[in-house]
């Protein structure tokens, strides 16, 4: 029952996935690493009781010690692995994005469908943190009647360099794109990005935005995603229905009286926020791949939607305007067993 | 320095303006009524000290016992009130709307301008709401930042038989329309209502909406407007700027710890809720006048853009898309001194 | 109906019960004042519109012009004050403490009772504040059950430096002294003065102290006495019942969320937590006596019993250990119409 | 690195506990159970894909299969194992009590001296839950001065029948107890118990009781104890300081509106409260043992400090008034090694 795992990708959340998989839940362990940073490989592999540093990704997915395949590394190189993966018939969690284009997305779809069986996840954690896991219970279990509006907020306190107004919506909003599917149950048939006034601390990039996505059932999402807005990271979503509303909670442990204001703290960043959905995710995918069942969380299906969602609203962000999202028929592959 | 009011429209908020009107702050006393009903204006007076029922609102604000005249009857009388109240030199609080077209509005600004003096405060209470005031401290003085986003909700437990969805605009939203001006101190350049899932719970009436409102510097604004919502009466706002938010907290007075829960209890309706801003708004509209003082309160002025903006709120609720508000330049009775 | 007020001693709190009382609730008005400060009389009074400055409050409370009277002068003035004012049959409000002995409350309450008819009210404020109001709202509608325990704390961010250790529970923890007997309808029995870590902000002040009280079915209350908590001004107070718990929520109107914290503000100090009690407190009594009523606040026989109290808690204070509070039985003319 | 657990005692925490440990943090796995209901212990193992039923504890801490020992058996039979353990040479975490009596704790103690090293810990959870530790790092971190006063509650729903007041303080306060002193980092010094009004949900049983703890450096600690409160299961506490104050916040990961409130839900029981501080108390034990390092958690030492310190309030309960606590000298071997 142990898990042995190679990891292609060994940078910071990489790390933090081995720290996860290594001599942790579900028997796993970490056998072997590979990086496009040789020397990164080695280091890391260095460091771990039971690893290797392979040469390349290609090598660790094809070797016999590799039980199952996470994939940390940069978008662009993705696909690749995921598909070979897919060919080598090994479980394979794959971060967000599952891959850079809805045509690369695609083309993992047909083969994993090919293949006939379920071995990719995309790393959505939003699904496994328990707030989150608390709002969907009390939707779903009818505490504030039918959703008909729902308000987000994605928040993070700055953004490096390199960051562009089209990652606010493929690497950040994306998370509210696949959170809302789940969430609600329903696809997302269109979207629209509004440009407010922007913030005087992001140098050049819009930001924030504003966007709006509409449900397959009518219901209406407003995301403010504003990713330079200091005070700190924060993820805000409201859920408003026929009776009632229901939000995620303040996620502050303590609450400070000091200096004039009753306060509490506020995470620094994603990773302070998130760690414990991450833990639960990895400890539930090695689990379940380590029986020998196929992986329960967020598809390529669901990865590749989401790509689909996150085109039509960067589609408005350039050309302005509503943008309908056109959802191919699923394939069995992914519809649940209930449903079938 | 006593301020003899008159009041035309004893209804319900007829009334409760009497009873914070009559033997109190500014040394006001009610000394006269008027009302459609000519039997429950004599009812009313007879409850007060000094006040007689007069046949008509137009023979009460001829009338010289009467130093400044409060219109709370019903809106389509509002403009033929206001205008002799302008007529007859006297202060007027007239209760939102200041009349039902915008048309009416202007005629009532033109009037004032000619008369050459503010007499006029409409009845737009959120400014005298403590938890209002404390928003606009917070964001004038600086503790978030510019502003860039607003986030707002409007909710009722449940709407009358008669409410239509162009109330949804006219009587509900434009409580926010004003609070937007007076908060930002921009005018809003653009409306665009969305029509969210249609709730079960307000029959054949279009609830909720989604109102999206631009302001001249560009900051966006998105209003839920529910009023069906059934689990009571609520207004939220989150002003989000470029280091922080400020938020309207929840003004529960009391937690409850009971039957699984950790409870706030929420107010029933706007009266609930707003009853102190109204005790605030009359006693500074009393005080001010009762010293000779033109009103400091929202202007005939902000009456009549409101209806402009709720115009055109309703043109896109009827047609569909963004529609552009143009207000008219300003008259200089209604640029503030400072801004001169 | 119009009320003529004469308000004896001007300093801060005089002051501020002018401009609740002057041109106020209940038509009232001020009409004379005195003070130890002759100068600081007249100019009081040359601020208001109908007040003369009198050369004492002896001569204030003779005045044919006062009607009503209210005590805010030197807590050692309050008994001869308030007995002239019962031998002149007039209504007196009294700022707490009623006297400054318990033998001087003893007098008071015997004129009173001589009179044979209610004049005195006391500045107990708590019993008008909206959040105290409703947590006895929960507590008498059963949303706890029947209470068993009472924590509270009263914090100040300063003490001047004439503060003594006596004063912490004659002049701070005297508050919750009335509070306790008014929010749980039942008379304090036992107290016990405990001297927590000694806070090095306060100099030589025993600071803070923990206060537990028992009550007549057994309740027990402990208060946390802070005087120098410097972070601000707070009241908290929480009722545990048998099937739940009811506590004074925190009373920011606004959440701020900026530089790492999500945070409500703390007042300053009693004036900026407690005015809006105060007026509430003032227009009650002013529309009471100004009908001809009896005031209906709390009683000299409230203030009396405050004082005994304290007087055991001091006791505690200076000599240790659980002191048995002895309260005298109640005159007839103390026992509420209900309850007789 | 494998840890190869033996577990006796499996009954719920006890099951509990082997699905954390087993194929779980550390590389850890259960390979034997023992269990006073043989066929218990069968059941289990037949569950576990490496563990085998032993027929006692004492031969599962003889066999060479296991590595280290959990004992989450009755009371009673935890001195026999643990001292057992010692003689082996064998870590066992114990859950808490240590043992039934200070006498019996003091045994475990000179064992594990006269053995010269740590191998015993105690499960007291409170130091892993997350909440606890940012109360902990508050208060260390300076964020509200010298601590002087604490308020805890600790609040259950309902008691068992076979609760008794004893039981308030030996199984519910004693987690208070250990609390205050990792919390504060000094010795308790006193304990008094006072018994409030009792409530009527408790059939005989004297609930809730308040008692008075007294640290070394004069903090003083307030804690209700409360075990049939009925709304749910809670744990408060709030320490104030010089300067402030830090609180545990309310746990709710969403916020629901519904029915006229504002709710969060409170957990039902302990388990649900605290979950994660088990996962993480077990994760930690586990990984440092299996690293050959000695147990970094709560010490025997820290068992037989509680079990002193309950005594003493216990005494109180029983014949009333202040009891002073006398903790022996502590040994060597339990000194930080940062403070030798």
């Amino acid at each position: 029952m142990t898990l042995d795992v190679g990891v292609i990708g060994v940078g910071m959340i990489g790390q933090e996935h081995i720290r996860r998989l290594d001599g942790g839940p579900g028997g796993s362990r970490v056998v072997a690493v590979a990086d496009a940073a040789a020397e990164r490989a080695a280091t890391v592999a260095g460091q771990l009781p039971a690893a290797k540093a392979l040469p390349s990704g290609e090598e660790l997915i094809a070797s016999d010690a590799v039980d199952a395949v996470v994939v940390t590394s940069w978008g662009p190189t993705h696909e690749a692995y995921v598909l070979a993966c897919i060919a080598a018939g090994k479980p394979v969690f794959c971060e967000k994005p599952l891959a850079t284009t809805q045509e690369a997305c695609r083309r993992i779809v047909d083969a994993e469908v090919a293949a006939g069986r379920r071995l990719v996840q995309v790393g959505f954690n939003r699904r496994y943190d328990p707030a989150h896991r608390a709002l969907k219970a009390a939707v779903d279990g009818g505490a504030i009647g039918t959703p008909l509006l729902v308000h987000c907020a994605h928040r993070n306190a700055s953004s490096p360099p390199h960051y562009t107004r089209d990652m606010s919506i493929a690497d950040t909003a994306i998370h509210e794109i696949d959170e809302l599917r789940w969430l609600l149950g329903r696809e997302i048939t269109a979207a629209q990005v509004f440009t407010p006034r922007k913030s005087s601390r992001g140098g050049e990039l819009q930001d924030p935005l504003l966007v709006l996505f509409e449900m397959a059932d009518g219901v209406l999402v407003d995301v403010e995603v504003s990713v330079n807005i200091h005070y700190g990271y924060e993820i805000r979503c409201e859920v408003s229905g026929e009776t009632g509303t229901v939000e995620l909670a303040q996620p502050a442990p303590v609450t400070i009286r000091r200096e004039g204001t009753v306060a509490g703290l506020v995470p620094a960043d994603w990773r302070e926020r998130f760690t414990l959905s991450y833990d639960i995710e990895l400890r539930e995918w090695a689990d379940t791949v380590a029986g020998g069942r196929p992986p329960q969380g967020p598809s390529a299906w669901d990865g590749y939607v989401a790509q689909i969602v996150a085109d039509a609203a960067l589609h408005s962000a350039h050309h302005g305007g509503r943008v309908e999202v056109e959802v191919p028929p699923r394939p069995d592959l992914y519809v649940p067993a209930a449903a079938q």
